[in-house]
């Protein structure tokens, strides 16, 4: 039976991705040298239709790297001396603060409500603080911090650098980049790839942070630390043989995005988030996990299921439709809908449909 | 026009890897969860298969890491406090030199003269060296390290950690692993697979290591540190999300090569060894880089080129025939070609036969 994925990464793959891979084949661009010329076309292709689809403004640059768990742990080797801030409300945001804390640093864990968010505006962050970090979408819960919260947290501390994970919510998110210091992401979520590879997107002020720490012997150097990324970065290059297919394939679905447009692919989460939350309050069995409308994710629902989400998971598996389950604690207790780009309107209106005539 | 790529990695896909990538899209390998009982299956049916090829004893274990490159990060991370020797015959077994330099150990490079070996077997090596390192072929330029002379460097020092890089040999070169602590390869080699995975093969005394150094507070604690790999591991799992389609390949791969005999593919390998270096001794424009027959590499062999190697190179690529450039400073002087079990005899015939048949 044909599947449809609605899990929050991996998920369903974007809908052109088989195509693009039976052309990769035909091209031989799994045999090609990652120094050759031909390779670095394609890399510079991928860099170029990101900087269009997500609107990355000068001084920024991109990182090819093997997921958004080395970026945590690349981040915290070579940006950080020693204090780190976390705003966790969810097991992702909460895992860069255990890389900090893995490592040594002095990490503050500023901890929501699951299912909430603190108000990131208004926290006060100890001075002396190197690298802030927060999650846009925690996927782990569906809470999401509204776009305008984060430019108000980059204006009460411009000095500080700013890690936004965006794994689950780029691009659907529209996040003004010129807003933190650095972004990442991963292509098994909204992007709709085979896992296998983290997109590092970061400024200059991360590498003017980086060339200190190096200066005073602070720098865990190692081949894919952000100044050597950077350095192969600028030839359109990486420092290690990378997932060269999926870089390819980055570059293509990007593209089709952008053909697509943006605004478009924004609109369809919107209607599709719409369904996704009218379900869930309007079904007996279900209940919104995220209570607070504006914390409410447009791209991973999170719902609460009277006695068990077991039952409804394999009913909806029997007829080909995978949805998430409960992470970490609530394994068992929700169900998580992904609303990614490849997710259709009538595909979501199907599964929505078939839950409401479920009996579980 | 179809090439075919000789090129010593990214190579020329293994013939069985676009229908495995097929049934994979078809049963949504690329979408389900790393967490779910579905994945676990194909991490365990692909370690079954390597151990069956490989003949990976009791007592050591698999974990899959994003490169080669990763590992020699890792292990230097955690399985090294001070102390590192390294035999150096190319640009490969440098990096992992420099690795341990970049990180700060005492690390001695043991340098041979490119296109040899210095004898392993009567190296003195000083005490308190906790890792040894080796390449058993070195890619860039083609020296071999013969088999039996790991044994002999085991029995001279049998406390010592010893790390054998076998990136672009296995599973042609018949290992014993028993005489190594740790060993690698990646899968754009001899697997004949996309990029964008390492194999890290580790024993029980590379935990023990690890732990002393973890009590000591000498161990760099990150998610891919080999501990946690290996927390994973015992669950077949990964500590992020994988290159899944990866995995799964290399498990499709594996087996077919498992049901053709690893001693059949061993056989193939020499067969058009000959041809290769047959051809480096009896073309005027052509010599072996490597002049001792027995570090002659049996899965890359480099030529030197009389008047530069770019000629030679551009012919074959019009006819669709991709061969290897000199790495690093032999580039132009140099062709490498991959002799891979996905090479087949018909087919290197033909590249030995167009070669001679070729003014240039």
């Amino acid at each position: 039976m044909k599947r449809i994925f609605f899990t929050p990464g991996p998920s369903e793959l974007y809908f052109t991705v088989e195509q693009h891979i039976s052309n990769a084949l035909k091209q031989g661009v799994a045999s090609i040298s990652h120094r050759s010329k031909e390779y670095v076309a394609i890399q510079q292709a991928t860099e170029e239709a990101l900087k269009e689809l997500l609107n990355i403004p000068e001084g920024y640059h991109i990182g090819f790297m093997s997921s958004a768990t080395e970026i945590w742990a690349r981040s915290i080797e070579n940006l950080v001396s020693t204090k780190t801030y976390h705003f966790v409300n969810g097991s992702f945001s909460e895992k860069y603060y255990k890389a900090a804390i893995a490592q040594g640093k002095e990490a503050i864990a500023q901890n929501a409500e699951l299912g909430s968010n603190n108000d990131i505006t208004t926290a006060i962050i100890p001075e002396g603080t190197e690298l802030i970090t927060l999650a846009q979408n925690e996927t782990s819960t569906g809470a999401w911090i509204p776009i305008e919260a984060i430019e108000k947290l980059r204006n009460n501390y411009p000095d500080t650098l700013i890690a936004l994970d965006g794994v689950s919510s780029l691009p659907t998110a529209a996040v003004d980049i010129n807003n933190v210091d650095m972004l990442y992401f991963s292509v098994q979520k909204c992007f709709g790839l085979p896992s296998g590879l983290g997109v590092w997107i970061y400024n200059d002020r991360c590498l003017e942070k980086a060339e200190q720490l190096k200066a005073t012997g602070k720098f865990h150097d190692t081949y894919n630390s952000i100044l050597n990324v950077h350095k192969f970065g600028l030839k359109h290059q990486t420092s290690c043989t990378p997932n060269v297919m999926n870089i390819y394939l980055l570059g293509k679905i990007t593209q089709d995005m952008v053909n697509k447009g943006v605004d478009q692919i924004r609109n369809e989460a919107k209607y599709k988030s719409v369904l996704i939350y009218d379900l869930f309050e309007k079904h007996e069995k279900l209940s919104p996990f995220v209570k607070e409308k504006q914390y409410r994710s447009q791209t991973v629902g999170v719902a609460e299921v009277e006695n068990g989400a077991t039952e409804l998971m394999n009913k909806l598996a029997e007829k080909g439709l995978i949805v998430g389950g409960g992470y970490s604690q609530f394994k068992g207790q929700h169900i998580r809908i992904a609303n990614f780009p490849t997710h259709s309107k009538e595909q979501m209106e199907m599964l929505v449909d078939t839950i409401n005539d479920l009996e579980f």
